[in-house]
């Protein structure tokens, strides 16, 4: 149907959760009590025939008990009358329903006949549906249907990334893992079966959001192949979109029928068009979160040239050989280039790419070697590898990279590997968005995203 | 030379901090303070022309002034009186030194003379030594010439896993991120230059080293190929060894050239060179922990028939692509198997494999589907994938696992992905020796690294 209402799902005035129950067990329970405790400002109504009060909120028995327009539906009920209850917020004129419940096509059986019977309720009707058999929507005003707790799931800070999952295991790592990594996102989807809404509605929808820079994906299948390829390329050329396509393998594409009902076809065929319509690939989650933040952060890469600055040479040797297995260019610098490096870096360094300011690298040495580059026309991109470990490296390193990141015309990602000490300094970084990575491969897979993305904006002429 | 004397490396009773330095800044300042404070039980000479005391002890003009013996001798000097101080060791007669001074062939031209002039002072002496240009040893006795405070590089728990690493800047991160993740180590050698102690010696002085079950070694060139190809397999048959070869492509050995003066021949060669001798090649720093995590715990798999089960369905789909990939075999289950399997999962889970318990799993669920797979003759090893953020997920999965590692007769490693409560049960998970990763191709990689070492020692007849 498109982006129509969609805009109800994440800021609705008024919600219903239907399925409201006073059981700390129940889903109903868990969601209803994320709206009333995470700041929700607009009206919320408990449904559950049993009324009485829950939160000292009055229970409805029915949506249709309601007076005031509802906007936003929530459902977390048995299977067996979910569909009675979607069809009363249908004749409510509930504006956008998100189906929590479970038990739908991909149980096979009974639950086929369920979901062919719930897209004859909500066929021609206005009312939007996300799900079933989904977590649903996570944003930064208090909706939030994750029924699991906090302790579980933690909720990422805000930032410029949105998350979508067809699958809401993988939804809730995912999410999870942001958090613990202090990776901020604008917003969360879920969307299960994708009965009505799915991933290119929600795509379409994120291009126009203002708090969303860059979408990371988990795909399993695409349901509408037609409409992936009409529509993908208007939002790729706005947007970076990361996708993880779930079911590559022919036994995966097997076990991805099974989950969530939807038939994966060859992953050769699949990797060629997600490339084609400017989708950047990500072989696992940890990938996903990498590329994310680059591309929210930088955007895109123009070049494939790429100079490596480190202070440990066993880094350099690795990141050599990463950037020669990812098809980047390690570029020899000019002699300009040399001669002026020459001045800066101690004579048992290494002015060829790699450069070595080795170990007894201070922040100031990276300084130095990082206005050189800055004014390099051979280089594109920087890996830049900090090492904290070293007695010669502190703390100042941070207003060389923050510095350096507001005057410089050079793309770049960090790479800081170690523990405790590192790590802090490594999060004190991404809080003013330069991406830094725990290993020289993953920082060199993300400058590649970068560089992918870029070529592809340029293909398209938007750059 | 073999490992005559190396014991005096790792349990001296004796030690010369030469260059010991009442200057916080100076490393033999560091050296002392570490012998002085981690309980180091055997004596402590610091040595210093400028004589006083530091730390509360004599310090002598040179190791020729002791009186007693001394075991190890560890070197913090200007590279310009360096070799006049080994001179002196050698005349001492102690038994072993650690050279952590640099400004030998790693820097080329004078360096190299420096590292030639090194060689004929500690030729036909009885004198071992590690380095120069390293940062030296660790051990859990108090032994620790690495002058990086513990803030910077936090020193890893007691384990079983032994690091040796030719580049210090890598072997400082991978104890720095072994610390960070609770991984256990038993000894540690940045070796540097190799001018006597080499890769071949330490490993085969650690093959019988009884605290140690398996070695990560991060190496940018074999030094001597001889004695590679005449000692490894005796290592390999006996503890498995995990390498890291740095300098895989051609810019690569280049890099790897200036770094540590070594010249690395061709990636292809050293690939099929390490496969041959029973070496486990890891990729990059965290999958050389992942492959130790396993290895030490686990030892090896033998079969390549792999079950999974899961929580999650999206995770069985990413583990089958990535089973696929690793070419392991993701078994058909027994008509027997599946028969049990459909006792214990509901409906609408997944009885072939990967096993899907769904969300809903609790951990009684999965006690009862790893009794079926335990006794499932078709399985050789179980990829465990427990997401911790579900409703019905409790800590009560420790017990469940703890158990299965305890009695059951299959070889498993585990899936954890999430945030803080995840890394909780996590870590309780290998403090107990079961190997956990954060997602389903670390994992799945880990398990590989144990059928390939199996696959080994099946063929030399060892099992």
């Amino acid at each position: 149907m498109g982006i129509e209402n969609l805009e109800y799902f994440f800021n609705p005035e008024s919600v219903a959760v239907i399925g409201a129950s006073s059981n700390p067990e129940k889903l109903g329970h868990s969601i209803l009590r994320n709206f009333v405790e995470n700041g929700f400002e607009g009206k919320i109504y408990p449904i559950n025939p049993k009324g009485g009060r829950i939160f000292n909120l009055k229970v409805y028995p029915s949506v249709l008990d309601v007076k005031d327009d509802i906007d936003l539906g929530i459902i977390a009920v048995n299977p067996n009358i979910s569909n009675e209850v979607v069809k009363e917020c249908v004749e409510k004129g509930v504006k956008a329903i998100v189906i929590i419940t479970a038990g739908y096509k991909e149980i096979g059986g009974t639950g086929i006949e369920r979901e062919r019977e719930l897209e004859r309720i909500i066929e021609g009707s206005e009312t939007r549906v996300i799900g079933p058999n989904c977590l649903g929507i996570f944003n930064h005003n208090g909706v939030d249907t994750l029924f699991l707790p906090e302790y579980k799931l933690e909720r990422p800070k805000k930032g410029k990334i949105a998350i979508i999952a067809q699958s809401g295991a993988f939804g809730s790592v995912i999410m999870d893992l942001a958090s613990y990594n202090e990776i901020g996102i604008s917003k969360f989807i879920s969307y299960g079966n994708a009965v009505d809404v799915d991933e290119m509605d929600l795509l379409e929808f994120l291009k126009e959001d203002e708090e969303t820079d860059c979408v990371l994906a988990y795909i399993e299948a695409i349901k509408n192949g037609d409409k992936f390829k009409k529509k993908m390329k208007e939002i790729t050329r706005e947007m970076p979109v990361v996708i993880l396509k779930a079911g590559k393998s022919k036994k995966g594409s097997e076990a991805a029928l099974s989950h969530t009902g939807s038939l994966a076809s060859s992953y050769e065929i699949y990797k060629g068009i997600l490339k084609q319509f400017g989708c950047i690939e990500a072989n696992n989650v940890e990938r996903m979160l990498d590329f994310g933040k680059a591309l929210s952060f930088e955007k895109y890469a123009i070049g494939e040239r790429v100079a490596v600055v480190t202070n440990g040479g066993g880094f350099g040797v690795l990141s050599t050989d990463v950037i020669e297995r990812t098809g980047l260019n390690l570029i020899e610098f000019e002699k300009r280039t040399e001669r002026k490096l020459r001045g800066v870096i101690p004579e048992y360094g290494r002015i060829h790419n790699p450069l070595d300011l080795i170990g007894d690298a201070d922040p100031e040495r990276y300084k130095k070697v990082l206005e050189i580059l800055n004014k390099a026309k051979e280089v594109d991109a920087i890996l830049i590898i900090a090492l904290m470990q070293t007695s010669s490296m502190n703390s100042d390193i941070l207003d060389v990279l923050i510095e350096f990141k507001e005057k410089s015309r050079k793309k770049f990602v960090v790479c800081m590997a170690g523990g405790n000490y590192t790590s802090l300094h490594a999060k004190n970084l991404e809080k003013v968005g330069i991406p830094v990575y725990p290993t020289p491969e993953r920082a060199t897979f993300a400058l590649k995203a970068l560089f992918d993305y870029g070529k592809y904006l340029k293909r398209e002429k938007v750059i």
